[in-house]
């Protein structure tokens, strides 16, 4: 979760909740179902303005829609089906979990390929930025993290806001966040990245350290062009040009929780370490 | 409804199960939750891709996320909530029928405005095409109705269209539909009419037929303008420009139900009266 809450009672009380009595009905619903095409999801969301970072209205509405008959099926009397659709509908990033997992299910089986430059997993913990590449395997590759650059929630600002922290980068290395910027002008506007022309150039210049376009992941707004998939250490080395992650700000102080949301770039000494371990 | 079934049984059960049992839940769950404000969340869906006339699915899902914790609450332990939540599951144009209704009472405090030459209702019957005006009150002016063109479902052509019908084009009257289809290029390629460049060339050209910009239906695609609203049919005449109904096309033998979906111009005779009849 991308959602820092103060460790007070009634967060431990949420976590008691999630533990015993959402997760397992969200569960028992998910097998009913026979399980959710999550790449062809994910598809449709970035097509209503998701990157699935930052925004995942869509992607969380549609996965509402997909298994509230399933849940209401195996839920039977009791008001847990009312508690688990109204904690759904009060949270516009529930999706962000699910992307996070998916992200990691997708990018896995692209590890330990010979040769391959590809990066296959980004993520931060507050004070280091770390890359794994195909070739390498499990190895980390860190630099210091920097800190997100955006809007802040009323009363928060620069001065309260954490270094970069999380496993969520596993987004954006799979094509969507920073990258898929085109996608979701929306978001670009949350993140204080500006405007249409902002989003779309950001596409752009994301697409020049990628491999190719996502062939599933497409954006109308580009004429059905793919995300830009698969980002190579040798051309962001070569290019200069970092990934650009959307990030929730976290706060410093422990339990301030989320005070904003930015976008943040990997230090570039990641790829340039990766690249030497590369070189035969 | 512009899905249009044949009258056999299946269709005459559902219609039976709409009004028995899925109708009273979805209006007890409605009523259980004071209201939804559909101005806001039209308004969110137009961020999302929908054009609230032939793509519905962003609006359609966060309505089932917004309902369902009522229908689950009101809805006990038979497995009434869990056809309904299945019925909706499957329909991405669901909320069509909302859009239609929230069309209607948006258009009719318009009407009967001293000298306004606003439309305040678009509407065809499958032979004629007829507006109303906002200082010509309940007059309907009426001209031949076209058939559209687009897209076919597999097995049907052109040969197979019925001259345009259905209450629908009040979605057009209020600014959204056609006009918006720069907030909606994936129905812009649904309905045949191109890519990117031609939906913001739609939006474009009903701009100005328009008297302005809608206030709360807001195109991020267009770095927040509003989508284009009050067809005016002084401007109408003028230009020459008719307005563009995104429209869903249905076989002209009956039974057939929907053979496609396309676009159809509202034909000029109707706003040439209209205009001959605000003369002094």
């Amino acid at each position: 979760m991308l959602r820092f809450g103060a460790t007070d009672d009634s967060v431990i009380a949420r976590l008691r909740w999630l533990a015993t009595e959402a997760g397992p009905l969200l569960g028992a619903a998910l097998r009913a179902s026979g399980g959710i095409d999550l790449r062809a999801h994910m598809a449709q969301a970035l097509r209503m303005g998701d990157e699935m970072h930052q925004r995942n209205v869509a992607a969380s509405a549609l996965l509402v829609r997909a298994l509230m008959p399933h849940v209401a099926r195996v839920g039977g009397r009791h008001g847990a089906v009312a508690r688990l659709a109204e904690f759904v509908a009060g949270n516009d990033q529930f999706f962000l979990n699910v992307a996070m997992a998916a992200g990691k299910a997708l990018a896995a089986p692209a590890g330990g390929v010979a040769h391959s430059t590809l990066v296959t997993a980004m993520a931060r913990n507050g004070t280091d930025f770390g890359i794994r590449v195909s070739a390498l395997g499990d190895r980390w590759f860190t630099a210091p993290v920097e800190t997100p650059v955006g809007l802040y929630f009323p009363g928060f600002g620069p001065d309260d806001a954490n270094p970069d922290l999380g496993d969520s980068a596993i987004v954006e290395t799979i094509g969507l966040g920073g990258g898929a910027m085109a996608a979701s002008p929306a978001v670009a506007r949350f993140v204080g990245a500006g405007g249409v022309a902002e989003a779309l150039a950001v596409t752009a210049e994301i697409r020049e350290i990628c491999h190719g376009e996502h062939p599933y992941f497409l954006i109308p707004a580009l004429d059905e062009r793919g995300a830009p998939a698969g980002i190579d250490v040798r051309r962001v080395v070569e290019t200069g040009i970092a990934p650009l992650i959307n990030t929730g700000i976290a706060g410093k102080k422990a339990g301030t929780g989320q005070v904003g949301a930015g976008v943040v770039r990997a230090p570039l000494a990641c790829f340039e370490q990766a690249l030497e371990a590369l070189l035969p």
